[in-house]
C-alpha cells in the first residue's frame, strides 16, 4: 500500500497501567532489588506463581468487590482469571505442595496483580505487590510476628525513603474491648470505622459511631482507648491499666507484649516502630498482630506496607490448619507517589557505567577493551559515531554515565587509557590491562 | 459449615504453566539475574511493559497462528489481550515515546508472555522471554549486529551451562542465492524448509525441495551451499568463491564479513561462534544478520537463543523507519529442559546463608546477632525451636545453609560465637561484633 494511504494504529496503552521511561525504570528496578535483598536477608524464599489461575481457585473466598474487579481470560472451557493478589496463589500453593514443604514456610513473592478498578489518580489496574508470609502447621510462634516487623524495618531502611514508622497492634485488643463494652455483635462494622480514623480523623469516627447508635459513654471509651499513645513500654502499661478485661483482650495484650519484647531483643531501633491501638486493618481475615507503615515525612501517602496474622491461610483448599503472618507492599502505587513528589532519583538513563571514546584512533581498536571491562563486570559501551570528544562527553553526561575512557593516539601507542571521572572531572591515565579492575573498584 | 461436610476446592494450576519448588526457583532466579547482568554489561536498558494490551496493538501484524493462540481478556468495551511476545510491545513503545528516546535505543525486557498452544512436553502457555534489541532511526550500523553476538556470548558464558556455539548468517545470502538460481518467487517457502535442516536433516530437506519441483542441479547447489563449513575466515572465502553473484548476495556477503570482522576485534573467542550458511530463521521478518545458539553438549535442545536484523520495527504504528537487531531467549523452556536433564544445581532450599543455633542459652539472646549479621548483608535465620544441636545442624544441611553460628553458654559469656563451615566442617570462634564482616567476606 502506498505510504500516503497507510493507516497507522495509534500506539498507546490502557488507562490504569504504569509504564516507565528508562530513568524511572532503572530506579524502579533498584527498588525491587532492594526489597528482594531485604526479604532474602530474613530467609524468605522466592516464589513465582502463574498470573493466570482457574477462576474457582481465585474466587474460592470471593467477596463482592473482588468478583467485580477480576479480569477473566478466555481460552477453552475452563474458567480462567488473572490473579488479583498474591495471597490466594500462596494459599493454593501451600495446600497443593503441602507434603513437600518445610515448615515454617517463609516465602516472598514480587509480582504483578490485576484489578479492574475505575482508573483514577494513584490507582492501578496492573500493579506490583511485594509480599512476605510465614506459614506453619497448627501453630505459629509469635517470634514470627516480630520477624515480619524486623523485615519491614530492613526494607524501608534499605529503600532509603527517609524516616518511617511501623505501627503495630493486635486485633484481639479491639475485639476484646468491643466485647467488654457489649458491642461484640457490631465489632466488624466498628473495626472498619476505626480503620479509617488515620485518614478521616476522630470527629468523623465519632459521628459514625454515633450513627450506629452506640452510647456516648462507650463512644468515649473507644475513642480514648484508640488514642492511647507514648513510648512502647508506656503504651503497654496504659493498655494494661485501661480497665478492660476478658479473655480475648488479655490474650491480645499478652501477644502484643511478647511481640514487642521480641522486637526489642532484635534491637530494631525504637524510633522506627510504635504500638498504636487504633491500627485495625479493615479485613476480617486478621486475628492477631496487625501492621501499618507510614513514611514519616509523607503521611499523606497513607500506609505503604500493611498486613497481619491470620488463623488459617488455606481453609478453602485443605482441612490442614495453616496459621500465618505476613505483609504486603503495593510497590507500583508507592513508586508512583514518590515519583509524583519528585523523590525518586532519576539521574541515570542507561545501566552503562563506562563509555569508551576513541580520539584519532579507529574505533575498532577499542572493541577489545570493551570486552575486557565487561569481563570485569563493568557495564560498558563504545561510542561508535565519529563525533568530537566534547559531544561524546556531553552524551555521557546526558545519559548519566559516570566514567569515560578516552583513547587518543598517544594512549593507544602506549597501551594506555585516560579515564575521566565525570563527577569530579579528574582524569587518570592507566594501562589498558588495568582498566577493568580499576573501574570495578571505583564502582564498588 | 461443620468440617466433615466441607467441600474443598482442589488446589491445582493449569496445564502448560510452570511452577517451581524453592530449590528450583532459587536456581531460576540466578539464571534471570545472570541474564540481566549480562544484558546490562552492554548498556541495554530495562523495560517493563504491561502484560495486557489492546488487541488491536497486539494483533496489528497478525498471522493465523498468533490470533488463534492469543489469550483474550474481558473487561469493559475495549478488546484486550495478553502479550504473546515482547517484540510487539517494544514496537508500540518505541513508536509511542519516539520523541523522548535516545537513539540508538538499546533495551532489554525479561517478562512473561502467553500463548494458548496445545500443552505438550516442553511447551508452555506462560513463559519468560528475555529479549535484547537495538533500534535506530533510518539506519543502524553493523557494529550493533556484532554487539548482539557479543551479548549472547556473555549471557551463555555467565550462565555456566557448558560450551555453546553462536551460529551467524545473513539472510541476504540465502535470498541472493535463490534469486541467482531463478527461485526468487519460491524463496519464502524454500527458506522455511532450510530453517528445519538442523532438526530434520539434509535428506528431509532434499525431499522437500524435490517436492517443490526444483531442478536437481539447483537442489544440489542449495545443499552444497548450506553445507559450507570450516573456520570463519575459510567459510567467508568459500562463500565468496561459491559462484553466486547478484546485488543481494554481494551485499549479504559484505555485511556478514563486516560483522565477523567486528566480532573479531571484540576478541570474542572464535571457538564460541561460527558462520553457518544454513541458518535461516523461519520468519520473513528478518532481512540481514540472523543468529541461532546451541549448547554444544546438548544439541537436542535445539536453538536456545535466536534472532536477527529487521528493516522496520514499528511499521504498523508509525511512518518512521526503525531498523533494529535483536535476539530472544525462551528462558522457561531452556530452564525446564536443563532441569529435566538434571543440569540445574538445586542444592539450596533457602536464600539463608547463616543459621544461628543457641545451645543452653535463651534463644532471645541471639536475636540481636541476627540483626547485626543481616545489617552486614548476610541472609540470616535463628533456629527458634528447642531442639538438639545435631537436629539444628541437620536442618542447615537439608536446607543448604553454608554456615551455622553456635552460641553456647561459654561463647555467650565471652561475647563470642563459634561459626561452623558446613562444607568443610571447620569451626572458628570469633567475637560477636565481627561475625557479620567475617561471614560477608566468606560469602563474597
Amino acid at each position: 500500500m502506498p505510504m500516503a494511504f497507510k493507516k497507522f494504529i495509534k500506539p498507546s496503552i490502557l488507562p490504569g497501567f504504569m509504564e516507565l521511561q528508562t530513568n524511572e525504570q532503572l530506579a524502579f528496578n533498584e527498588f525491587v532489588a532492594k526489597i528482594r535483598e531485604s526479604f532474602e536477608l530474613f530467609g524468605f524464599s522466592p516464589m513465582d506463581t502463574p498470573i493466570i489461575e482457574k477462576s474457582e481457585i481465585l474466587l474460592a473466598k470471593s467477596g463482592g468487590d473482588t468478583e467485580k474487579q477480576i479480569y477473566e481470560v478466555q481460552k477453552g472451557d475452563t474458567q480462567l482469571a488473572l490473579r488479583f493478589d498474591l495471597t490466594v496463589p500462596l494459599a493454593r500453593y501451600v495446600a497443593q505442595y503441602y507434603k513437600q514443604l518445610t515448615f515454617p514456610f517463609k516465602r516472598y513473592q514480587i509480582g504483578k496483580v490485576y484489578r479492574g478498578e475505575k482508573p483514577q489518580k494513584g490507582r492501578f489496574r496492573e500493579f506490583y505487590q511485594c509480599d512476605i508470609d510465614i506459614i506453619d502447621k497448627e501453630k505459629l510462634g509469635l517470634i514470627n510476628d516480630a520477624e515480619i516487623l524486623a523485615a519491614i524495618y530492613f526494607v524501608f531502611k534499605n529503600l532509603g525513603v527517609g524516616d518511617f514508622k511501623i505501627y503495630i497492634n493486635n486485633r484481639k485488643l479491639l475485639s476484646g474491648l468491643l466485647e467488654f463494652l457489649g458491642l461484640g455483635d457490631m465489632a466488624q462494622e466498628i473495626i472498619r470505622a476505626i480503620d479509617k480514623v488515620e485518614r478521616d480523623g476522630t470527629q468523623q469516627l465519632e459521628a459514625q459511631l454515633r450513627a450506629m447508635k452506640i452510647e456516648e459513654m462507650k463512644i468515649g471509651k473507644i475513642l480514648s482507648f484508640i488514642s492511647i499513645s507514648g513510648g512502647n513500654d508506656e503504651v503497654l502499661k496504659l493498655l494494661r491499666e485501661a480497665g478492660v478485661s476478658g479473655k480475648e483482650f488479655e490474650q491480645g495484650l499478652e501477644e502484643l507484649g511478647n511481640v514487642a519484647s521480641y522486637v526489642k531483643s532484635m534491637e530494631i531501633p525504637e524510633s522506627s516502630w510504635e504500638i498504636k491501638p487504633s491500627i485495625a486493618r479493615g479485613l476480617d481475615y486478621y486475628t492477631g498482630t496487625v501492621y501499618e507503615t507510614v513514611l514519616t515525612d509523607y503521611p499523606d501517602l497513607g500506609s505503604v506496607c500493611g498486613g497481619g496474622r491470620y488463623d488459617d491461610l488455606a481453609g478453602y483448599f485443605t482441612k490442614q490448619q495453616l496459621p500465618g503472618v505476613g505483609v504486603s507492599i503495593g510497590l507500583t502505587r508507592l513508586f508512583d507517589q514518590l515519583n509524583q513528589l519528585d523523590l525518586i532519583k532519576k539521574d541515570r538513563n542507561t545501566p552503562t557505567k563506562f563509555l569508551i571514546a576513541a580520539v584519532d584512533v579507529p574505533v575498532e581498536k577499542c572493541f577489545a577493551l570493551a570486552t575486557s571491562t565487561r569481563s570485569a563486570g563493568v557495564p560498558t559501551e563504545v561510542y561508535t559515531k565519529d563525533d568530537k570528544l566534547s559531544k561524546k562527553l556531553d552524551f555521557a553526561n546526558k545519559m548519566g554515565i559516570p566514567y569515560v575512557g578516552i583513547v587518543g593516539a598517544d594512549e593507544f601507542q602506549n597501551n594506555a587509557i585516560a579515564i575521566k571521572d565525570m563527577a569530579s572531572g579528574e582524569q587518570t591515565r592507566i594501562s589498558l590491562d588495568d582498566a577493568g579492575e580499576y573501574l570495578r573498584d571505583k564502582l564498588a
